[in-house]
């Protein structure tokens, strides 16, 4: 993990500089100081990621990964796990929720393949980065191997580093990967040390007695599997899914390169907490975007320490609640740049 | 008031008939059903509004009215009065916090001089419609005459008829008054009927002295003009605003011709309150937008059964937040318009 170390050795804290040139910004503008709330927190914050006293978001990405899970065969889904691959096809020709909510935000979606079941055609907005064919089912073995969690971290990481070269001022991580709440849930528990049955939610939309199946599955997984939170990589391997992986890397790729990295839902915020888990320095360059239905959500941003921007009762995925945030985050990083001052317009002070 | 009668006639329900076909569309998009949670209800929402199975809101407009009050001779206010006419300015040539929230969304700014102090300049963004230079001191005398409490709810509705001339599919409401929080809280607590001490707030941002001083001006206000419950005109005759009768007229103006019609802060959603208390059909065509800081607004929204979209602890006013939930009343209808249901897409269900 050389090229690991590498990287986590990049990620430095926000810079105090610029947050507070931004902040000195905001007391000059054209409003009551504070008035505008959390935007201004979210600019100020920027301001240290991106080391610039006025950043502006214009070139925005959405990074969904994809990959199938062995667990899937327990039946945990509402879902078939072909849908997998048909979502990633629904992905590349417009038609999902995240694709009109990237069109809506003005940002480019890229789909990684990290590890669908089935091979997928070649398309220009696809990239193929397959670790295997699905993971294998954790109630029977450790999900991936040790090399393949390293390399599912890597991943994420070149995919940030890729997207950097066509410019990128800012990121959102989603995902698609039928029974990867399931894997989500096991990597929770793990990290929070909450158990099971408290942060198991429902999912694409399960019963009450398929829920119940649902936790004795990741019950059964974890007292087999015996994930070490004290080894995130090892949690990873016993109980993650490729696309988790491939999140928890681009994080921390992100904040090695100081672009801020706004989060989605259950399974996105799984893989932030794994960043976290492996390069607590991530931390700050993270955005939390909305608060999910999905049970267990919040327990896991109260580990990070994390607020969400908004509650809409999303319980998507696919990046959706963090493509919303994008808007919101573009917002605020425009009030601080584009707002004249009050010398400039003219307007009386207190 | 034959007019105004004449305009509140049209005033209708929602269409049931739309409301069904969108939610029926919904339920075939691709995506769990309910995922897209609050999202998915405002698209119902708008459909029956505008009496479209898939509505589009390309057409945005920020209706901003400007107006003095006779009160701020009272020493309400943290800024001087003069900072009406300032800001009327600052929006005017894109300085404002609402001006850079308008670009971002895509909103076309028009600001109304309902009666502000001093004499403006021409500008082609501003439209004329002065009904008097300030109210006049609510201690000392009803804030205006009867007739331009109606002129100002007529201007509301006639302003709404104009923005509909150049296209016309969502409206959002924001206002700019030195001392107006001070009027609308006058207002909240006459058809609320909660004391103004408990709803009274810090508006651009009083000392706890200058608060204290607030709150018994307001209370000499209510107790001297006695306003009645009953006759919600009366109370904006006695207590009101020009802006805040703009707005509640374009609340009614907006439902009567079927425009969805997005409510900001607290003066805003005073507005709006008054157009419930005059005309209570108005209310399904409201969309809350968000949870002001400023005390006495959930008092407001709770009593229209509203809830807001998000919570960003902003108090500034114009519209700021009005027009940041346009941007995700669009997204809502371009999710139900855009996406492909699972039988196009050819995505295995349940």
């Amino acid at each position: 993990m050389n090229e690991l170390s590498r990287i986590m050795e990049k990620v430095e804290p926000l810079s105090g500089d610029f947050m507070e040139q931004a902040a000195e910004r905001q007391k000059h503008l054209t409003k009551p100081a504070g008035s505008l709330g959390i935007l201004e927190d979210l600019s100020v914050k920027i301001a240290g990621i991106t080391r610039s006293s006025r950043p502006r978001m214009d070139k925005k990405a959405v990074c969904i990964f994809a990959a199938d899970h062995g667990v899937a065969d327990e039946g945990v889904s509402a879902y078939p796990r072909e849908v997998t691959a048909q979502m990633v096809h629904n992905f590349l020709e417009g038609g999902a929720a995240i694709s009109v909510l990237a069109r809506h935000a003005g940002a480019r979606v890229v789909v990684i393949d990290a590890g669908v079941a089935s091979k997928l055609d070649p398309h220009p907005g696809l990239a193929n980065r397959k670790i295997g064919f699905g993971t294998r089912n954790m109630i029977r073995e450790d999900a991936m191997t040790r090399a393949q969690a390293e390399e599912s971290l890597l991943l994420g990481i070149s995919v940030v580093e890729e997207e950097l070269s066509h410019g990128l001022d800012i990121v959102a991580l989603g995902e698609m990967g039928i029974a990867n709440t399931a894997s989500a849930t096991a990597i929770a528990s793990a990290i929070t040390g909450i158990e099971a049955n408290r942060i198991t939610g429902r999912g694409t939309g399960i019963d009450d007695a398929r829920l119940a199946h649902k936790i004795d599955i990741i019950d059964r997984a974890l007292s087999l599997r015996k994930p070490d939170k004290s080894d995130p990589i090892g949690i990873l391997q016993k109980v993650g899914g490729f696309e988790i992986g491939g999140i928890a890397g681009a994080v921390i790729g992100a904040a090695a390169r100081r672009v801020p990295v706004v989060i989605d839902g259950f399974i996105s915020t799984a893989g932030a907490l794994l960043a976290y888990a492996i390069c607590p320095g991530v931390l700050p360059y993270v955005i939390a975007s909305h608060a999910s239905v999905e049970t267990g959500h919040s327990a896991m941003l109260s580990c990070m320490g994390l607020s969400p921007l908004f509650d809409f009762r999303m319980r998507l995925g696919e990046g959706t609640g963090a493509c919303l945030a994008i808007g919101i985050v573009e917002a605020a990083c425009r009030l601080l740049d584009e707002m004249a001052t009050f010398g400039e317009a003219g307007v009386s002070e207190k």
